[in-house]
């Protein structure tokens, strides 16, 4: 999928939402549990709730890798579950990978061919060659980690030299490693005011924006300063949906909450003239 | 496993070197593609060739993702191997993983709990609550990459601010997070000259460093410029041991080159007058 086939199915939802499949087995409805995989179990139904909603889903791998081999099984079943029964949707492997780049290659191969993921988030700190191996695939994406939403983002992101903060010479240098069309970037809604900045280094390019919800930051913040003409976001919120409730409803709420990101998202479409 | 238990085995077997085991899957010996379990049998036949000669096994999980879940199961036999066969041997998942506080609790979960292994290398990229969860573990280490031997080292780690470059500024930052016996770091002996540099900021710390062998570093470099009181270095090689031969004779090759690598190793400890 090329960045005009995002903006079309965008348009199509009047939503730019991506739901973070982050099934953290402890707190999965007690009823779950007597299924052979529960983690499949709940995702399979949140899917079904959400996907209405939602343009992307984001598998975060670290919530399958703390189950063992069982949890990249029940992983595998959630993908092949989501590209049979809605198609469309953009799959991105929340891995935060990067490594040199004969073992990039490897990883690449792993959530490219073997997982058939679109995407996955790639940190950029081993530079070049640890993020290009993921951008020799056709179609596939790399979501490079710019400016995260969490605390420790601080540290070292904001690292000043040159004119720059280290995230705005990650972007700066890595713009032309990719295209528009295989490249976008993390960029924290806790930190929305910042997006403006990065919108002025990368104005075409696709931003995955977390940190909505849970983590406190603001739809209507990250869509005034991060809207293109392509809408150009991806808006994940994870716990805030899936997590919401823990009764046998679980799903019907969790789809609730998707509704009401997806129509505050198309109010902005709106007002963005998108749709 | 505290930084004297490891010194205790580095004197013990005149040795500190790792051995990474990077399977790939197209390289390993004709012969063994008739087992179901390929990659295990060729780890075996490695860790039983070179144990004599390592202090620590470092397998790189993209070798084993890139085969799925299946390749978490030669992963988790391979391990359980090591354990039962050379109890004292470090095990370090190297995986450079790093998310938000609640998500990096996640893979901590997977790496120490699920497979049992002795450290896991982590990424900085996103700040002191990525990176604090992996530190909780009584006898756990991280191994925090700084200064990596690829070539896109380059496009980051070098930044200039503050009077520092990133990666120096990453050991600053970091080095008080953990302490000397669960906190090390990533220096590459491609460039071994700022390992010098590095010690002026961690004098204690042990080192791992990669890059030694297929990548081009020098081990006496290595030596000369990192070797503290307590040896301090756990030098890694991957690709010159686990495939510097394909015949049915590949292990008895391997455990040559380790052993190389060991008297090589021997001499300067004695130089340093620690054994």
């Amino acid at each position: 999928m090329d960045h005009n086939g995002l903006f079309r199915n965008i348009v199509a939802k009047k939503s730019f939402l991506c739901v973070g499949l982050d099934p953290e087995i402890e707190k999965i409805p007690e009823f779950l549990h007597r299924y052979d995989d529960p983690v499949f179990e709940f995702n399979r139904r949140i899917i079904d709730a959400t996907a209405g909603y939602a343009v992307a889903f984001k598998p975060n791998l670290a919530f399958y890798e703390t189950l063992g081999y069982r949890g990249l099984i029940s992983l595998e079943s959630t993908i092949s579950y989501i590209r049979e029964n809605y198609p469309g949707i953009f799959i991105i492997a929340d891995a935060k990978r990067g490594d040199i780049g004969n073992t990039s290659r490897m990883y690449a191969k792993a959530f490219f061919e073997k997982m058939q993921c679109d995407a996955v988030t790639v940190a950029p700190y081993m530079g070049e060659d640890s993020v290009v191996p993921f951008l020799s695939y056709q179609g596939k994406w790399v979501v490079l980690l710019a400016l995260t939403s969490n605390k420790g983002a601080d540290d070292f992101q904001y690292h000043y030299g040159d004119g720059m903060r280290l995230f705005e010479k990650v972007i700066r240098t890595s713009r032309n490693w990719g295209t528009i069309d295989n490249l976008m970037y993390v960029a924290g809604a806790t930190r929305a005011e910042m997006l403006a900045g990065i919108r002025e280094i990368v104005p075409d390019h696709f931003l995955l924006v977390p940190g909505v919800g849970a983590q406190g930051g603001s739809l209507r913040e990250v869509a005034r300063h991060g809207m293109n003409d392509r809408c150009g976001l991806l808006v994940n919120s994870s716990r805030g949906i899936i997590f919401a409730d823990n009764s046998d409803k679980f799903d019907n709420v969790a789809g609730r909450k998707a509704m009401e990101l997806q129509q505050e998202m198309a109010e902005y479409l709106a007002e963005a003239g998108l749709i």
